[in-house]
């Protein structure tokens, strides 16, 4: 249908103005009285609405608008007149209305505030509110700007494989993916599961990473990155879990933790100059309605080089602090989000890289440092959140990635071809992992991370 | 480490000649003599090689490069020379050469062309070798260009659950998900197994399709898209079949069956320049070596309006067309691959969408037309493939949506929020899938969908 978009009338009114134009929208409010009616219209193109006023004595059909509920689909056809002087700048005076698609009475979204775990039941109409309007319309906003972002640097795209018959990281609890009949499972001579039965011939998991595949690809494009869904089955209930959540992970040959935390850095504050110049209602609204420290706290980022800090020294820190935390603070920990956020709120106020993490606390890839006790890996902190971004330079020297694997206990014929990358023309080569909800949650101020993915899958939650 | 890419000499060599810079990469191949050496070198950031000269008087490693053998990590620093009487017209003229990752003698990409079944069992090898390099490069490219168009005209990008609990197109075999023990399935009393004790609570599975999830975007964001993984777990060991793949399936509100051929037409105009603008290399590449009817083919759908035909239409001109198929062609039958190339090829020769099939071969959620015996559904068929897109108009109108599905025995209460949709300010839509692979081999010539996958997952295989 040949529609103008709202968000174009805003974008540019004056060439709008006085001028006919038809738009297709839903009724988000409507007032009216004897002769004249006004609807607060949203088409789906912009986060706003359009105000419509329309009159009983220019349509015939004037009653029926007047009794449709809120939710309704019309299509408008009118004159666009500027109101200077009203509380919106511009309205659409109706000459037909059409209606396109009823709603009913019990339409759940009406005018009133909604709790955001009434609108969790309700997924499949909480992007009709605001609040979720606005997530979703930023959600896809950044997307598309970490795309952008690694495009114009020359990254190849690569589509790691999602059912995966390998455990990237050796942890984590994995679901598995099977075709095999549950009522009857196939059974091998000693009355194991024959999982030769199955799709593959072999048991398979959902992914929890691509790292491992995105390195293939660096060493043959340099510089690649992932972007899809990854998964956990932790049964943890928690703001900052989910079951299925969305990744990206760079991944650079001849690079090193320097360049890592550079990429991380300039990525960071791509997104957030993006967010900002494309959607400023938007973070206007959560600036309002959400936290109010949101576009402060971003522009801080903006106006900062990020801290850099080693491990040793951020515990030094923190020990000096004379803070008391839930968990005591020694060399040899785990940083947990208490600490991570004294670090970036407290101490640095600003994100801050903290680096160099002792072996035992982090992954078998990562490389070892000449004090033989800790790991070339960085963790990016922000202040409200913590740690948002997690890498590493990778180990690429073979007699030592293998005696790491064998110190963990892992099986070094699964990864055969993950250490054959290390045997022919192997190079020095950096990564890290954003969590993409993380990212939409650190942008939008949204507290749960079920409010930023369209249908969150958490512990005993599959719907819609 | 701040090296000089060789995109970037190529694309501006002038910038670069009788400069200093310094590469890294890997030798592809290299031809040695007592006083001096070639080496082909490809920093991954470009399709083409960086021909590299070294000589015995001004390295003092000169013979260890030379005993590096294929595959092996350097770092390049010398002089951009320009060559303009040579085969290439510009080199490397080294002035230091350090190694920064040997490559073991038994590496298996030897100068030799390899067959693409060896290439594909040593799926994290391949992309070093120019046709899959080509590939996954297009592969990216024509991925952004998706995310670009659909950005550029305001779609809201949508990521659709890939763990479900429905069954989509109430067809199709799915892969299950589960954390179940299975080695000790919990039972309920009367037997059955206990899908409450999984980690979702009930029975789910990989998805299918994010269409009906799009829709309820749709609904609220007006023109939306998904991009993301879907599976079939089909046991169907063909050329154009993979288990895991990827689809783009844009939702639009307020629009008909007319709107979304536009917008399939657009997009895979759009998807074509943006390649052969951003790859021209590769593309030429595919040309000479893949299909050497690629650049024409891709041209003629550029300089051409595409086709359309009714179905019933469609199987008159074959019936009168007087050719002989292997599956006799009459009213009522679903079009196969050498009737959709014969449409394509021979009658209309050029892309051509068939619309409005009968209803009792496609799925429950098309609009049904006023014959009450088809459906608005569309599907382009492209010389060369045959069916590249399908797509539909839906059907809005909630009588006429249950009642098919009644028809087809589909359990009403399993698609409650997909059928609220049609209380709540409904209106008329449309969209389509695109199978992601299917446009990668399309656009590349590659002929089976194993190739165009980083690492495919099929029938038995799921490796790396």
């Amino acid at each position: 249908m040949d529609l103008t978009t709202v968000k174009s009338i805003y974008r540019d009114t004056a060439a709008y103005a006085s001028k006919e134009v038809t738009i297709g929208g839903w009724i988000r409010t409507m007032r009216v009285s004897k002769n004249f009616g006004f609807i607060e219209l949203n088409d789906g193109s912009f986060f706003k609405n359009l105000q419509v006023v329309f009159e009983a004595e220019a349509l015939s059909n004037y009653t029926e608008i007047t009794k449709q509920g809120v939710g309704a689909a019309l299509i408008v056809k009118g004159i666009l007149m500027e109101t200077p002087d009203a509380k919106q700048s511009f309205e659409l005076k109706a000459t037909e209305i059409q209606v396109e698609g009823t709603s009913a009475p019990e339409y759940p979204l009406q005018k009133k505030r909604h709790g955001v775990e009434f609108l969790r039941q309700i997924a499949y109409l909480r992007p009709r509110t605001n609040m979720f309007s606005a997530t979703f319309r930023v959600r896809s906003l950044i997307a598309f700007a970490i795309h952008n972002f690694f495009q114009e640097r020359g990254f190849v795209y690569a589509h790691t494989p999602i059912i995966t018959g390998s455990d990237c990281e050796g942890a984590g609890e994995m679901f598995r993916v099977t075709t095999l009949d549950l009522n009857n499972l196939p059974k091998t001579e000693d009355g194991k599961i024959d999982f030769s039965k199955d799709f593959f011939g072999k048991e398979t998991n959902l992914t929890v990473s691509g790292q491992l595949s995105a390195e293939t690809f660096a060493m043959a494009f340099r510089n690649v990155y992932t972007f899809g869904p990854t998964f956990r089955a932790e049964n943890s209930n928690t703001a900052r879990h989910a079951a299925e959540f969305w990744m990206i992970e760079p991944e650079m040959a001849f690079a090193d933790l320097e360049d890592n935390m550079e990429l991380a850095e300039d990525m960071l504050k791509y997104i957030i100059r993006y967010v900002l110049e494309n959607a400023p209602e938007e973070m206007e609204f959560f600036n309002s309605f959400v936290d109010k420290t949101l576009l402060e706290r971003l522009q801080n980022i903006l106006d900062n080089e990020f801290g850099r800090v080693t491990y040793t020294k951020a515990v030094e820190l923190l020990i000096e602090s004379g803070q008391v935390f839930e968990y005591p603070v020694e060399w040899g920990i785990d940083l947990q989000t208490e600490h991570e956020r004294y670090l970036t709120e407290q101490i640095f106020k600003k994100p801050v890289f903290v680096t160099n993490y002792p072996k035992d606390i982090k992954a078998f890839y990562m490389r070892m440092n000449e004090d033989n006790k800790t790991v070339a890996a960085m963790d990016l902190l922000v202040p409200g959140v913590g740690e948002i971004i997690g890498g590493s330079q990778r180990e690429e020297r073979l007699d030592l990635l293998e005696q790491r694997m064998d110190e963990l206990g892992l099986n070094k014929d699964d990864y055969w071809w993950y250490l054959d990358l290390r045997k022919y023309g192997g190079t020095r080569h950096a990564g890290f992992g954003l969590g993409f909800e993380r990212a939409v949650m650190y942008l939008t101020g949204m507290g749960n991370i079920r409010d930023v993915l369209p249908y969150p899958r958490t512990v005993k939650n599959a719907e819609f």
